[in-house]
């Protein structure tokens, strides 16, 4: 049994709620159990210098906790002077991820930037920022195209993140922070509705696993993103 | 008549909900119309260096913005590598505040940090933060007595901030993003249950204002925090 | 009797002496009691970024106290690697006071920086600094009108500050290191020549303070500010 | 064909050479094809201080890479002031790989720093440095035991790492910085000895990737870590 | 002739001003021209992590500009967040200057920061700083023997410093600033009352120099110090 | 005799290899001793902003110590956020010594920065990092003429750097770094192919020094340098 309780295949109780910062073009507030992320989509009007000129747009993706998001109470970044390694690594995951469904040529010259800020952590915050910024950056997508400043909707397909987990060799789906702490190995996967993988990271944090466990978590994600996506397309209404 | 169509006299609608945050000692999310505020207080197992040893408890505050809390979204504190001094000078006025009303003999040598963190700006964050911080602060007080970590609650007055400013010369109370934008004057009042005054600033935008509007702001405020008073004590239970 | 051994309404000796910076387009070096500051106005050719075009010119200010201008050693604000919250509001305070008696458009686009830097520290540094500066720049501006930048000095009043106190309940002027760190209350008010107020920052340093004490203040602070503007004109030579 | 001509199962040249940093405890350089990467293991006499006390040793890694190890000169580093996203994400890659073999309890508590600076780079640089590590790490550990400062090597197993990618749909082995521009996914996996897999990163950069895509990648990568076992092996006399 | 029509060997008017800063334990405001500094000694109860137990004292110095002392206003170390190359050679130098005169062992573990800022430059600023932190130095240690603090002065020599130059050709005493900016060569003399050399440091500007100038600019130099030691004998009433 | 065994104008062993970072356009790893420094010269397409438009190019220079190049593990300056004092120093005169024999004219608007990264630290590392700088230095104006970016190689003589010292208050050349951290003086010369000094730099570590003792050290510094040429020109095929 895991410390949930749940079932080795039991994805947490997801809500996606949208338009809930009202000055951003898009946004999402993303429940997974007990964490909370909230997503804003911002539109700028121009792409960064090293991308200017190409005919494309560009998502960039920034990612924050707030102090008491956690058990104990963390550092605050800003005071502290700079981000972690671990901020770094998880704002530039969520850029790529979106970036993968997005046709950048259709953007025009237009930049986003998604903001992913963790309200309650319990695991689980970088692929709920994933799930959850989505659906705000098709809101703002939507919002560009009422505003004509782009003809449609530049996004191509959906894409979720969740991660699963071995917990006494068992391939578990969803981890909490229980789990997650105790779990001999954690691995999160990006994929699309249409089936693609966008980025696989698999890492051991005891014994090392093999392949036949890489590939039950990889089936275990598929079962968790197919319920993500299909929150997804309720969130904006499809 | 005021841009945001209110008497002179009027505060905005206010809520303040407790125990909004799952891990911390103490929280308040306060909704000052549309300004939103997430107040945490942690409590930490001991007080800062310079403190030690003095058989008191100290009481610290941080403040921050999501970048998107905003109408154009904002550099991010964390990744721009400091905070700016706006961010400085609030959270130095948060804390002084309210140790204002806190006995920190009686506290033992605890240590609270107020982290105060703006989901969305409409004017006079600063104002919402103190007010909400001290409903949290004094849930975390709550806490540590039924820990027993100290033997009574260690607050012995309500504080509360609300803003004031001159609008075509005459006084208003409680500004908005819009208001405060082209108002002639600003002054957040930081004012106790008992009456008396913490915190005055206030600051002329265009043209120097008199003492007599200096005194008819301060009696707005005190109208204002009355209310604020009111609903501090709902939040509490009392 | 105050520590001091003053007078309740009593300023300190106040000294403005000009041109003491051979290379600065204005400067003056304050004294009041043992607080001294230099300072100095910088003439630049052009306004910040974010103010061109607009026609405008811009006052901005940088404060900073020597290492040892207190009893004891402070560190290095540049060999700490940065400016402390309390520096950042100061040099907030000084440039909004100077720019509320500035006519900016009848600057054209020039820019003036103003350099307050504390060689001696005994209290009240922030207000010699915003008294001192007001020469400084009143000077920098009449240079600016020999060499045909502009037609007309664009000051339109005298602006001066002093910090004022509450000893043992009763109300002070112009308070000492010793009396600033024992006052009950300690409240800097900065002021135009006219009579108007451009800036009221009070603080409780322990029991909250009354609307009566708070008008007491103000009052003492006329009549430091009426001494400190006639030293002002006489330092300009009028 | 792939742009390097090589086979899609062809991994370039691999040397080791060991003892080339004269004053660490351990070091080897390592060459794959034109990637050079020079590590040192640095023993310390004591761990960091969130670590003491337990009777467990502590590895970390440092990563670098010179300015002109690359086509077009990078910024330094150090001059910059911090170390990018980049950098830090692959240096916490390289402890974590590093710590997956080592019995931490077997070390007491002693600390190593492995730092792995690109002399030059031309793709792969962060497999070329986990591989070289191991080496390193390894003389390291039996200078510990000629010293007795640990009765044994704690080092429990092989680890290497090797990127594969998809090059117009065809999974291919070790990329070089040619292939790597332009490749649809890129996957780097580390491995041990034994056959686990410790860390899986598969990133699409252009199209999603699918299962079995994924697999084939992770099947050239056994491939090509067999290969580098075998030169760990040779470079430490086994 | 050289530019401010001195005789080659002719050094600006000095003067040493002693007990200048209130609150210092030492304190010179040295003039050489228009050059102007302000030594501060600062005695510290001890000495640096690294001194510790040693049974030494330890000399450090920090040197400063304040952004108007030059003829166009330099930024402020303190705002840009960081010290310049320049900067910290500057107090590296002054520090291993004073410290070379000094018998640390009879110091006990105290330690003094030696503070020169720079209120007016003109040339020659870190050997003023140098000239002058000896005197200043010199009244900290008599104020340590009067304290009972140490048993004797431990200042073993004096110490000062002196540019030369390279004017067309010809060596020169003293460069100020507009010498300095277009001699060839510029070479900063640190020698001791004894007449040894503590540092030299000779810096062509243009065209290399030879051992003959060099020879000369050394002779120019003792020149300059032996006024510079008369002149710090009367600062401290020998 | 000294701790090395050498004679006192004994030089290490020197070798200069060039053409070993595969992506510069010029570099050089020079061994003097143990000590050894990669050098790599980049070219960049235009110099930096305070040199645009007069017609002049520009030589600068960046200096690193890999964190174990040392006998015990020295902080990583990326990872600390700043260099240190020494680096900036070492950085800044390996500048001006490369700019003092190249023809800045006859470079047009090029800039080329030089990368010196010590591999193994065994005294003289900034003598080295100069000597080995004008051979990288060299090769890059080479490949300049063939790319017939520039007529002529800009170098107009060589320089090198070597340092002297005084064991037991004899002059000895080349300090191995067991000997330069007992040595009484330490002297660093930059020298010309043509006799000329660039750089003088000695620093007294005990008792100061005479001149005839500066004088026996630059005579060696001759010596050293003589080799050091003839290595020079050997490195560049003359």
């Amino acid at each position: 049994m895991r410390p949930s309780g749940r079932a080795p295949d039991a994805l947490r109780t997801v809500s996606l709620e949208t338009g809930v910062a009202r000055h951003a073009e898009g946004s999402c507030r993303i429940r997974v159990g007990h964490t909370e992320v909230l997503c804003t989509a911002s539109v700028e009007g121009r792409v960064p210098s090293f991308m200017r000129g190409k005919g494309e747009g560009w998502v960039t993706a920034e990612y924050g906790m707030l102090p008491r998001a956690t058990h104990s109470r963390g550092d605050r970044e800003a005071a502290r002077g700079r981000q972690s390694g671990r901020t770094q690594e998880i704002q530039r995951l969520i850029a790529r991820s979106l970036r993968a469904v997005v046709d950048r040529r259709a953007m025009g010259e237009l930049a986003v930037v998604l903001d992913c800020d963790v309200l309650t952590a319990d695991g689980g915050t970088r692929c709920a920022a994933i799930t959850g910024a989505w659906v705000a950056l098709h809101q703002a997508f939507e919002h560009c195209v009422l505003k004509n400043l782009i003809s449609g909707n530049p996004i191509r397909d959906q894409v979720a993140a969740i991660s699963c987990g071995l917990w006494k060799g068992e391939p578990v789906l969803d981890l909490d922070y229980a789990e997650d702490k105790d779990a001999q190995a954690d691995a999160n996967f990006v994929l699309t509705g249409k089936g693609g993988i966008v980025e696989v990271q698999g890492t051991a944090e005891g014994a090392p696993f093999s392949d036949a466990q890489l590939a039950a978590m990889l089936g275990l994600a598929r079962t968790g993103t197919e319920a993500l996506f299909a929150a997804q397309r309720r969130a904006i209404g499809r």
